[in-house]
């Protein structure tokens, strides 16, 4: 027995009832028939950056050429900004929309070594997002520092307790996941910057799956440094621009690695010698990717328009109507809630768990029902809060418990994924 | 007196027995009335570029989604060799499209560094562009190492015997750019790489100014390492990513200082510790963006049609014309030609000398004649070689002739451009 009804004509309610609906059309959605709940991984298509990137390739470089530069190059500032004010908690300055969450993480992680002189610990967790525990890996080993690797919970996630034993005097920078990419459990921000504060620390928080899924405080929790992606939440394409942040007084005391003729004084005067403009925009590089910022910039402007409050509010419910059906249709399947079960410890993501997670996630994308896999044996099921509704999520569960009460997945290859 | 008719007939001529003159209309023309000659600033857009954009945003990201991934995922390494086939003379697997130019310089630059244990001196010259030095002076500072800079004639570009007197027993590193990005000067490749490894040292050399305009034999040369964007004569757009290279039998002994997930071994098995990948692969970082890098894979495509050997031909003719036009038109203007006269040691642009310059060419460029500024005098004048027309050159030499002798310049303001 179920907190809600089971029927279909529950979810229809709830859809009917859902303020943020009419959003669904302004997305393209051409692959349909289809339920699409990997907006973790990319997010769909907005249709005014489907018709923004025409107009910037035809009319800007097509038919406005080098001249339009002029209009191009503050972009990567501007979004920055608007991501900052409506999406991350961030005042104006703080934020540049450039390179990839790869290479700004590299920027800013090198940049707290250096002004944290005499330190020399780097705190993540094994939980944390492969390419930002390699990321580490690699400048500790260039630098000679430690990495410290807290041992997490793979459900649970982050634990505050465990950054506060792992934090101390020799502690440099502590660099971790605000919602983990698994199981999307999300960490207790301020505390977490507070320990890490208290233990003379910098923290630099990814918001990979935070951004855009759930409201980030960044000013407010006086978190320090903070890198993320664009394509997975702010829907902004493959490979769109990844963005940073700085917090304003700690700009001037640090110095990120790239010295690149977009974070120079001066840039066109072209002189001799490097010299840091003021501002967030010395951590920019090299030519920022155009494209890819206006479609940062449209899908920024779209969540503005919903507002995270109301989005955050959806991802809760979709994500616990999720849980709830799982609970009440997959018991006896081998499948297991994956996730915090608390609304207010989870991002916009469920995973479930089961040891045919490769084969269960293939099946359910032959059978149009797009999530996606992740090791050792989880299925990640990330409605898009902005885009699917209550009974994408009621039909997909329906097609996951026929896959799982014929063992449908017994059919399925054994692989790989190749999913981002 | 000149050695050909100075009037526009013969430049008729020439474009009527132009065997390229048929991929200008490969290319869109929407902003004409116009004479573009900043290409090696920003190149034009390919229509093939535009529809190939728009197939991709459409159909592969909206419609396909994350299952995208599986054609997208192997892009930047088989663009590269793409790349390296026809336009920069390596053989697979030794070039990778990624990041931007700014970014692969850090990463190469800091990897020879490693690869020369013992050795403290990274040479480079002050006609380099600047994020070239500026990136080079930010490693020589982080890892305690000289940044020696050779002083170079701005109009005659590096100088073998200069690199020669500069390149010792300490140094690791020597880092120059192929084609002089004022002057056009093309380096002796072939002699400088000689030099460089006599002294025990590794050359890195940016191609940004020269892939697609000048035969590059990097596998001939020897040379050890090359960058270069895309956006200039590769026509991929504002920002597309940028390439690098990496010598086949170098790869296993350099290691990259960002270990993103895209250069890890098994990237989708997550695991923990970096390995990196075998081969060129290692030298990727974070998520790739999609729609430049299909963006360079139509560029590279069409100037693989055209054929390297015959765009080389054309840029030459196209220059020496100008500047025979130049030499015609403007003296006791004032204007100088500031580009090296002979063929072989000229890339695809052209540079004029005078104290007005930067009134000049915007002058030029509200009378419909793009060109560009650079400091302090110059007057950039890049006829691309897929596209522009003998008469293009003729009719712009018409206008800046027309423009010299009103002097009208005197009425633009004083001021600097905003032009990459």
């Amino acid at each position: 027995m179920t907190a809600f009804p089971e029927g279909r004509p529950y979810a229809e309610a709830l859809d009917a009832d859902d303020p943020l609906a009419g959003f669904r059309d302004r997305f393209e959605r051409d692959g349909e028939p289809l339920i699409y709940l990997d907006g973790n991984s990319l997010g769909p298509l907005p249709r005014a950056t489907r018709a923004r990137i025409a107009e910037v390739v035809g009319d800007e470089w097509g038919a406005g050429l080098v001249r339009s530069w002029a209009r191009w190059i503050d972009l990567p500032l501007q979004v920055g900004d608007t991501l900052g004010e409506h999406l991350i908690g961030a005042a104006p300055g703080q934020v540049a929309v450039c390179d990839s969450t790869t290479v700004n993480l590299y920027k800013l992680a090198w940049a707290a070594l250096d002004a944290r002189p005499g330190r020399s610990v780097i705190v993540t967790d094994d939980d944390n997002f492969p390419t930002d525990r390699y990321v580490l890996e690699g400048i500790a080993a260039q630098r000679g520092c430690e990495l410290r690797i807290i041992r997490t919970d793979m459900d649970r996630g982050i634990d505050a307790g465990a950054v506060a034993a792992a934090a101390d005097e020799r502690t440099a920078l502590v660099s971790l996941s605000h919602v983990a990419y698994r199981s999307g459990a999300l960490a207790d921000m301020a505390e977490i910057t507070r320990i890490v504060h208290d233990a003379g620390a910098l923290v630099l928080w990814d918001l990979c799956h935070s951004a855009g899924a759930v409201p980030v405080r960044l000013d407010a929790c006086g978190a320090d440094l903070a890198v993320g992606c664009t394509y997975k939440y702010l829907n902004a394409g493959p490979g769109a621009p990844a963005f940073l942040y700085v917090r304003r007084d700690l700009q001037p005391g640090l110095r990120q690695p790239v010295w690149g003729w977009f974070g120079r004084r001066d840039q066109f005067g072209m002189g001799q010698g490097y010299q840091p403009v003021a501002g967030i925009g010395q951590y920019l590089t090299g030519t920022p990717q155009v494209i890819g910022t206006v479609a940062v910039q449209e899908g920024v402007r779209l969540l503005a328009e919903a507002g995270i409050g109301p989005l955050r509010a959806k991802a809760v419910a979709l994500t616990g109507y999720l849980i709830g059906l799982a609970d009440a249709w997959l018991e006896g399947t081998g499948i297991t809630v994956a996730s915090p079960r608390e609304d207010a410890r989870r991002g916009a993501h469920v995973t479930l768990a089961h040891p045919e997670a490769w084969r269960i996630s293939q099946t359910l994308i032959a059978g149009g029902v797009i999530g996606d896999y992740r090791t050792p044996d989880r299925l990640r099921l990330g409605p898009v809060p902005i885009f699917t509704r209550f009974t994408d999520v009621w039909d997909a569960m329906a097609v996951l418990r026929q896959v799982m009460a014929d063992k449908m997945y017994l059919n399925a290859p054994q692989a790989r994924s190749v999913v981002t």
